[in-house]
């Protein structure tokens, strides 16, 4: 162990985990530590303080550590400008480059700490250097354009992942990423009904996204009902949803089998194409609400009641609809304004969508995960929210009952 | 193709799947067919039938085809008795002895056809000569006795697979074995809700298999309503199910989590041993509810208002309680006992109580089976009800809708 | 029942299902009908006839069931000529468009029977009448351009459900589209060796759809011989797929994951992120491949030996690479080339390619579908091939037995 | 906060999650706390010390924080002995028991620490103390005598939750309870197989867990092998593995499937029947190996090679067999035995009976889960085991594998 560096962590590290994570990672990787002081927060109000020299074979041993010790939060003891290169071409970048967690995160920049503003994980930050004051934001690869100045390397970068709330922490679990199928679902969807109530009295906004499956198992009208009442500000979806939706109001049927008596389940799709077809013909949604020719539903109450929605484009779309966003990358750059701009996210019964808009999301945004399949819940948490809440449950009976509690 | 035999089958054997089974069967198995006479039913009520010759290489391999066109309703031409055998010793049943499917199914015993009694899959079929009149039912193996009349091969019996309602199938889909989860979840429980209702106004019982998750989801109040208000007759659970609605009465918590503050969500399973203990203490279930320790709850239901339950042991139980019958022979005869009383089952969250309820169930019987794993409901709705629903959704939201919709 | 319509079905319709369906679409949708004639195949290799006379209360009633009874394969019993009305405007057909079912299909122009060119399901039938001979081929509803002689109605058209195989139906199963998960697995991936096998020896094409799973479970380098070897001829994924495979070349990493030694299993995605921008400034796969930079793997065989890979875009892509086409609609046209060229479809994990690819294929393609989730296995199978194996294993274990079946 | 207590915590109570689970148990649960000393090991090899005062509003509500603490590893300050309280009957506990974890535990009896004997997680700890040396030990529910000397309230216990090891953690995760898909799956299986290699090395017992889907999926044989070749000491099963097992060997097919053709894929079970019929007329499994009845297979060969097999009744059994344990008491006892004397658990497509092996497993014991379904796998690490591997793969693949692994 002929090489070494000391990090330091300071703030709520043993209860938020990370201190157990800075020793795990030192020694699942090889490497040694020495404690070289310790200072332990007396209470739940206080701060502890660790500051720890890490030992390594060599540099190539060491440095993997110390970027993992980073990313989860330690900070180097003797804090050094951040190091910028230029990037050598489009969407090219310099070696070594800084690739962020979704943590809030700061750069130091001529002796200055600044903010990473629009922190997302797995992105270049970019430094603007000209003008004032000096400014550093989230680039995602594609976005990199030649000569940028692109953070490399993990000197003179702060990363703070969030720290346990004081007190119990209610419905939304600390980093919890598990998901529990042994909770009463009612006494559950009541405490979501609350946050979502919270965010909205604060002045926050709640974005939806929402699946086909919203509209299939009967939920579209309870979700139309949450938008009307302004209990939802935007909706994040593909064009399969909005394509349910429209012909749920057009046609009376979601998939050809009429929602109310659920006759005539088969397999046609023709109303499905029909209701694409015409609001083709009237020129988009917006169009298609205003020449009556959709009266309810989700995408009504948007038009009408002028909430943001993004319809991202896919492969498997029929289609699609004019509004439909079938390039992969404008959808994403649509699809993170949406995110940045939430405060609280309810995904629903939608895997594709709920990672691209979870992909987009700092730590520090609460997330409400409904799906019926349990593995979809467990891999959406696993992103990374602080504050999540998984439910494993109908979003035909979640939809309705989070309706009720909160319009009443 | 040296050897053939003549079959027949009546009915309506085109829409209810059974000359697509015959012709599939014989070419499945290598055989071969000549159709010697087919009459088709002209209008939706009337019959039709088809003789049909069925070839094969040899006995060996005639053999197999015919047991399968057999089992699926098909009859030998030309009818004798059925072929009598004593079984060998106890529990031992006699070569070639005649395994029964789940449909109602006759034998012939001196030219006269003779309902086979208690029908359910995978038994011996007993005669009792002795006495008047003639009677046949089932046997599983373990209640043979040596020397009963065991039915060997295939003549002289008679298989009646249940045949496609006239007209549109409504919520039951008639053999479907699938699960749609594109279904409006509201609608679908309304039509169960409807089921059990024209089920106890024909005087008919509805019997509950219900999991431990009924009460982790919360589920266990709207349950216990159910049982109050008349619409449950009878309840099949484990151990696990009684022990959780009793620590809820007796400690307001379920797995040691207050079930409406959500608090504390410890491990412990302290309230769990504590519930089995008091009950074994006070002499059982409904000395425990005499006494006054159990005052709400589904088994607090059953034993007020005399409604019979069965509880199964498995080797996964804590305690268990002194009601919980632990000997599977003698819990299987109590489960078969339910299964054969009941018109509808309702199969709620629990696959080994489902298993157990569905193997002595006749394809007769309407099953409704929900659970949250699509897997759990395609397995149970394989095992043959010619009339079944299945619902993939959250127990701890469906039962509470169930019992509005029927106690309004 | 005041109006009628007589239709007729042919061919090997009891064991093929077609009655059974045709008697039931009637009975469900509130029909009656009465069988003016039927003749029965008196043997295996025999056709059948029916010719049925369908009953509805009024034109409301009867054409959705005609409609039904038509995409099931019956005819209308005196052939008129299809009806074609002009598309209104671009991507807009006109009222009462006939909307395809994935079987093989015919069109009357003129007197003529002519088959519908690259049949795909959910699309419209255009007929080219100028020029010699006349040409009906599916369009999209985005391909539609304003004047297309667009097929509208039921008239004129002739839909051919295959037919079950005569003789045992093997490993492919006919039109099963359920899943048994209690078939020996090496037995299985054996049958599916000697199907493509026997495709590869016939001169057909094999299509491998392949999701990101399939490297990270560690089947990457049997894949790739696969590739190698000859045995696929054009691998359809995602961005995802392609950057893992070429990270794993590059880094020996997957996810940032040692795939051997299984060390450092770090959240860290910066191999994934180098990948992409290492690739990018080369100016493309096939320019990464021919310096060097990828010398291994799925990609690498694919230039290297020629065969046709289309990358399709999604929201949730990181990068993406040149070579990643982000445009859905562009995407789904390269996907569509890809799937008519297909003779055999391997579908590895990958539920969003896999149900872009399956939309586009026709029900007389084989399909094996391998996933570790039973209900994608299912939603893939229930898509429509008549001809199709689905297994529930680990693409892990899957790839390297069928490698080894294959190549030995 | 008018009330207080002091606990201690000692080891390796960072890495190993005691300091963050002691901080978040006394936040949730509404205490406070102050660290009264805390002395951090300096390496890895140190261990650490931490003296905790815990407040909270009353005794009602310190009582249950410090038995959380207390189960997680803390024990109180100042030692008195373990206050022991008489079973006021048989099957019941005093009030107060103390319900154990399934860590390494001891109690104090006159001044001594006392190991508790054959730990498992919620039982009772009953102290002999008749007879020199006094002894502690478990005991369930159900085997609580009147008169039992049990243990109750937290004093006087010490409870060891195992360490983290020192180093890098290999395949087996420390306490990680989370199941990752994202390993690749052969070099999963040879570092389980080298865990197996090196359990046996060290003369440990090696016991298999195996559901009927071992032989379904076509893994008999190779288990059967692992059995012979000396890599399995005990298997605990259910009726159905063993029937399904044997009637591979007696008829060659496995629920009336041919196992290598996978012809006659028909429902019945006439065989499965037979299987048993014929097994109980030989008198048993030995019997039916020594008369030749049965000569190859799992159960075959743990009757040659004397290798212990608990067989465990279920209400879904058919039969059973006159092996099967029928009552679930009897049944657990012995699996209880099976359990305590193994070193290493390999579980194998058996959600039930692995969780009655799982509850009367110590933390300190291996444990490796195999099953397809990700949730089962999930929910049987998250029981507690200490190093444990899960795998959601396939078994049909999985143990071949592993037999070629380490039989080669």
């Amino acid at each position: 162990m002929s090489t070494s560096e000391v990090v330091e962590l300071e703030g709520h590290i043993i209860d938020s985990g990370l201190m157990e994570r800075a020793f795990t990672v030192v020694m699942d990787m090889g490497g040694e530590f020495e404690v070289e002081e310790f200072r332990v927060g007396k209470h739940s109000d206080e701060a502890s303080y660790c500051r720890l020299r890490v030992f390594a074979a060599d540099e190539a041993g060491l440095h993997p550590i110390l970027h993992e010790l980073h990313q989860s939060g330690a900070t180097l003891a003797a804090p050094t400008d951040a190091t910028l290169q230029p990037a050598p071409a489009d969407r090219v970048v310099p070696d070594g480059f800084y690739s962020t967690t979704n943590h809030p995160t700061d750069v130091r920049v001529d002796g200055e700490w600044v903010p990473v503003g629009n922190i997302e994980m797995d992105c270049a930050v970019v430094v603007e250097d000209e003008g004032e004051p000096t400014r550093a934001r989230t680039k995602v690869l594609n976005a990199i354009e030649a000569g940028d100045h692109v953070v490399t390397g993990d000197a003179g970068i702060r990363v703070k992942p969030p720290e346990r709330p004081r007190g119990s922490s209610g419905p939304f679990g600390f980093m919890r990423g598990g998901v529990s199928a042994e909770r009463p679902s009612e006494s559950t969807i009541r405490r979501v009904a609350e946050s979502i109530a919270e965010t909205k009295a604060e002045g926050g906004d709640v974005l939806v996204v929402a699946g086909p499956a919203v509209i299939h198992s009967g939920a579209g009208p309870a979700l139309a009902e949450l938008v009307r009442e302004g209990y939802v500000d935007a909706v994040s979806a593909g064009n399969g949803f909005a394509v349910h939706d429209m012909e749920r109001s057009m046609y009376g049927t979601s998939l050809g089998m009429d929602v109310e008596t659920m006759e005539h389940p088969r397999k046609g799709h023709k109303h499905h194409i029909y209701t694409i077809s015409q609001v083709a013909r009237a020129g988009g949604i917006e169009a298609a609400v205003e020449e009556g020719l959709v009266d309810e539903g989700v995408m009504y109450e948007c038009v009408t009641n002028d909430r943001e929605f993004v319809l991202a484009g896919s492969i498997r779309d029929d289609g699609p609809l004019p509004d439909t966003i079938t390039d992969a990358v404008e959808a994403q750059n649509a699809i993170r304004e949406q995110a940045h701009d939430a405060d609280l996210v309810l995904m629903l019964s939608s895997l594709l969508h709920s990672v691209a808009v979870g992909n987009c999301l700092p730590s520090t945004t609460r997330v409400v995960c409904v799906d019926i399949n349990p593995a979809t819940v467990t891999q959406l948490l696993d992103r990374g929210s602080a504050q999540a809440v998984g439910m494993v449950t109908d979003v035909g009976m979640f939809v309705p009952t989070l309706a009720e509690e909160l319009v009443r």
